[in-house]
C-alpha cells in the first residue's frame, strides 16, 4: 500500500460525522469566512459531485436500491470518490484553492467498515488505492449521539434515505468507527461535540482551520 | 491478499477475449449442450447482469458519458461483480449448476490494467477483494487479431459503445493481456484461435468442459 499523500498545494479539509451533526452548516460557514478572506474556496461533497457520482448516488442512496452486497455498495462509493479526486478536488488543489468536502474516504471507513460486515483493514487498503491514498491536511468530526443526529434528519426533511433507515445500532458502529479513526491520527482530526451551537461550533473550525493557513 | 478460491460445487466456467471474437455465441452454444444432457445451466455475462449492474453498464459503456478516471471506471466494473456474484453466481454455484458467464476478471485486468494505464498488480488486489478471489474452474480465451474483431463488431451492430470505440493500439494491449494471464496459469485456461469455424470452436470446448463433468 501507498504511505498517505498529502497535497504539497491548497488546503484539504473534510468533515465528516453522522447523520444530522450539521456537517454541511459547518462546511458552508467555513467556505463563506474563508472566501471573504479572499480565497479561492471549492465547496464540495460525496458521494455525488460529479456527473457519474450523481448517478452512483442515486444508486446507493435510493430506498428503491434495496439489498446491495456490501462490497457492491463499498465500490461504488469508491468509484464516486475517484472521480471526485480526478474531476473536482486534485485539480482545485493543484491551483492553490481550499477544498471543503462533506464526506470523504473515513465516511467509507465508518458505514462500510465500521457500520457493514466488511473488514476494514482490506476496505482501507481498497479505498487507498481508489483514492491513490490522498487523505485531507485535516478531518474535522462532528460528534453526535445517533439517536440525537436521527431526530434532527427527519425534523429537517420527509423520509430517511438507504442509508439514514438502517436501524439505530448501524448508527452507533458508525460513530464508534468515525472515533476511532480520530483516536488514531490526533494530528489530522479536529473532534467537536456537535451539540453546541451552531456559532461556538463555527468559531472553533475558524480557530483550527486558521491555524493551518 | 486472500488466496484463490474454486466453488466446491458446480461448475464456473467464463467466456473470455477482445470484440467480435465469438464468445458470446459459443457460450449459447455451450449451454444448450449441458443443457440437453439434462444439467441446470446459467448463462450470464459481465457487465450487466443484475439491476444495479444495469446501471453501472449504462454509465461504462455509453459513449455519453465521456471521459472517466481510470480508477473510476475499474471500480465500477468491480461493483458490478461483487453484485452479479452476490445475486447470480454464488447462488448458482451453491445449488449445483453451471454458471456460464461471458466476462469476468480477467476482463477488468485486460482492459483496465494493460489497456489503460493502472498498475496490474494494485488492479488485482482490488479485484480479488472485489470477488473474494473466487475463480472460475475454467476460462476459455478466444484469441483473436484485434482489426479483426472490431471488423467482425461493425458488421454486427451500429456504432461501438465507449470500449469498443478506443484506438486499436489499446485493442492490442488488451489482446496480450488476456494471453499473459493464461500463460500464468495453463492449467485453468483454454486458449483457442477465434478464427476456427463456429462448429470446430463449439466442439473444441464441448470436448474440453466435458473433461471437467
Amino acid at each position: 500500500m501507498s504511505s498517505p499523500a498529502y497535497s504539497d498545494s491548497g488546503l484539504f479539509v473534510c468533515f465528516e460525522g453522522g447523520e444530522g451533526g450539521g456537517k454541511s452548516t459547518q462546511a458552508e460557514l467555513l467556505a463563506q469566512w474563508l472566501e471573504g478572506d479572499g480565497r479561492e474556496v471549492v465547496l464540495t461533497h460525496e458521494p455525488g459531485a460529479t456527473e457519474v457520482g450523481q448517478k452512483v448516488r442515486q444508486i446507493v442512496l435510493s430506498p428503491e436500491t434495496g439489498h446491495l452486497d456490501d462490497r457492491t455498495e463499498a465500490l461504488l462509493y469508491a468509484a464516486d470518490k475517484a472521480e471526485h479526486l480526478d474531476k473536482v478536488v486534485v485539480p482545485a488543489l493543484q491551483r492553490d484553492a481550499v477544498v471543503i468536502t462533506d464526506r470523504y474516504v473515513d465516511s467509507s471507513l465508518a458505514y462500510q467498515g465500521a457500520g457493514r460486515a466488511l473488514e476494514v483493514a482490506e476496505l482501507e487498503d481498497m479505498l487507498r488505492w481508489a483514492t491513490s491514498n490522498l487523505r485531507p491536511h485535516l478531518t474535522i468530526l462532528l460528534d453526535l449521539e445517533p439517536s440525537a443526529g436521527l431526530t434532527r434528519v427527519d425534523e429537517l426533511v420527509a423520509g430517511r434515505d438507504r442509508i439514514e433507515g438502517e436501524p439505530l445500532e448501524f448508527h452507533h458502529r458508525v460513530r464508534q468507527g468515525f472515533l476511532d479513526l480520530a483516536a488514531a491520527d490526533p494530528e489530522h482530526y479536529f473532534v467537536l461535540d456537535a451539540r453546541g451551537s451552531v456559532e461556538e461550533i463555527a468559531a472553533a473550525i475558524r480557530e483550527r482551520v486558521g491555524a493551518l493557513l
